[in-house]
């Protein structure tokens, strides 16, 4: 992104900086959070949304929460602190790089418990850039080792987005798509729309478009069609929450786009930095679904395009078993074949 | 329906009526046609739709095209009558009732070619209404026969809007939903919202809500998730033509939702009525698939989804291979595992 979604402006005493993405593609405009309370409702409507964006967007808002206090004593920093996270972990369930950032705000808290608070404020301040800093670098990472899957004039369907706008970086799946097209590979890319909330034709297809890629847009309901007239060569989706077996969750509708894409023999790729596994979760079916409201189906634009007193049911991610999955493609490598072995072998490997 | 989607107003100097089906269900407003062109109109932009009711549309819309002519010549007014049927063929390419009641009433009028005009307009007349009335009764057998398949307490999803907007009866695939809730089987339905009109979310859950059924509507990419879930028994659609092999068009999405029900083992059921087969065809590949416009997918409501210079890919239809097909239901019967020799075989029956 030539525009970062989420940074840090000015120094300690400066403030978080994010796009409001629910006004994209037609208004760019920024939020700035000087409060927790503005980081949790960027997180819970949207605004920020990703998984790699809502960590980086938990690690600067913890440090958001906690600048201001006036502590000397380090059991009552801590406590103030644990606050701050705690609210921020009920902003949304299943992306577990927003539970991965807040832990790890609260490691390097503990760290330097010795030291004065005024030093650990420092320190949770680097740590929250570090956090960017590292997911810029996996974005990288993840887009070279991807761009190797890709062969020259091949067609990419995305799904929801998974690019710049959905972390510190350019993207993960859409790290894969820049670094095949920075390598000269002419690739042309699908983006389906993504339902309810229109990620895909709102922020993919305007992210790609900045990029000068070949873009065309097509209702979630359409894959399998553009699949059966053999438009597509591969799909690379984003994740979620990827458990140990490799089954990964992700933006609803990846499960069915991975079951369309088995049927035609076309494979299908989940790009994530190792910050979304989850290896205390042994498998998908335990991955928590969020649900959201039925507004977010039954209207669009403030206008009503259901018929009042329809019941409706809103998950808003689904999860991909591991055997529909031909590969994970982390910044450590590639994953083929995903299962538990496999996973942690690679999780293992030191950097 | 309580109210019809297509009725004929008044006797032969009458005229034909429809509900704007792309207003509803905000607005219920009718549109009475008194010429060829406002016909036409209602069908390119669906403000009537569903293959049903575009056959009936097609065959009133023939009369409307000739009752106010002054011809006394049989080749004069032939000629008059193709320009008609000829122009409303332009309409929509898909589904095949609207070529199918067209020729119907060419044939009609060449059975009558040695009577005066005034008595050929007025068996035009009559072959347009019986077209209606066949339609209803056509409804009434689907219903019928299809009910069989649905067990009580059984939940049922479907697709678009086969129902009572789509036929001059209540519907085909809604028919078999109305009649298994008439003969008590206490069934829940879901509904797919169906990109990019959303006649699922507009259309369908309105008329099963007037019919008092329990209804929860969902997005289009939220099927395989719900079916993992285990919350659907069977899967009931309409077709826009079927082919000789069984091989049925419908709208688009209906082949991503064969597939992942075929995933899971839900039965997957095509309603339709005979006039919906088109035995010139060998096979899906061969069914012509109508592109729109890509309004229809970048924009809502006259607002902007996408950002301007995307591509778009905007199919109306696909088509369900025949060996995804459970059954075809018929007003003459049902085809299981349905191929050439069975379809034939079943539309060989005398009525």
């Amino acid at each position: 992104m030539t525009i970062p979604t989420i940074e840090w402006e000015g120094g300690r005493d400066g403030r978080m900086k994010i796009i409001d993405q629910t006004l994209l593609p037609g208004e760019l405009k920024f939020i700035y959070c000087d409060d927790v309370q503005t980081v949790w409702q960027a997180i819970k409507e949207l605004k920020v949304r990703g998984a790699p964006a809502i960590g980086i967007a938990a690690a600067m808002g913890t440090y958001v929460g906690i600048k201001g206090t006036n502590i000397n004593d380090f059991e009552e920093f801590w406590k103030k602190l644990k606050e701050v996270t705690d609210y921020l972990r009920t902003s949304r369930p299943t992306a577990v790089n927003l539970f991965w950032a807040l832990k790890r705000m609260e490691h390097a808290a503990q760290a330097y418990s010795h030291e004065t608070v005024e030093t650990i404020k420092e320190m949770l301040f680097e740590e929250a850039l570090e956090i960017l800093e590292e997911d810029r670098d996996s974005s990288r990472a993840i887009g070279r080792f991807g761009a190797g899957l890709i062969r020259k004039g091949d067609t990419v369907m995305t799904y929801c987005n998974a690019g710049g706008l959905a972390t510190g970086g350019y993207g993960t799946a859409l790290a894969v798509i820049y670094a095949a097209e920075e390598a000269g590979k002419d690739i042309k890319v699908y983006a389906c729309e993504t339902r309810p909330l229109l990620q895909g034709a709102r922020l993919t297809s305007w992210e790609l478009l900045q990029h000068g890629l070949d873009v065309t847009l097509i209702c979630d309901n359409m894959v399998a069609h553009v699949m059966g007239e053999g438009r597509i060569n591969l799909v690379v989706v984003g994740a979620d929450r990827i458990a140990a077996n490799g089954d990964a969750a992700n933006k609803i509708g990846s499960y069915g786009l991975a079951i369309v894409a088995k049927e035609h023999g076309v494979p299908f790729y989940v790009a994530a930095p190792i910050s979304t596994f989850d290896l205390g979760i042994p498998s998908g079916g335990n991955i928590p679904i969020e649900e959201r409201s039925s507004h977010e189906v039954t209207t669009f634009g403030g206008q009503r395009t259901a018929p009042e007193g329809v019941k409706v049911y809103n998950p808003a991610f689904d999860v991909i078993p591991a055997h529909l999955i031909t590969a994970i493609i982390t910044e450590k490598g590639i994953i083929k074949k995903p299962n538990i072995r496999r996973v942690r072998r690679l999780l293992s490997q030191r950097s």
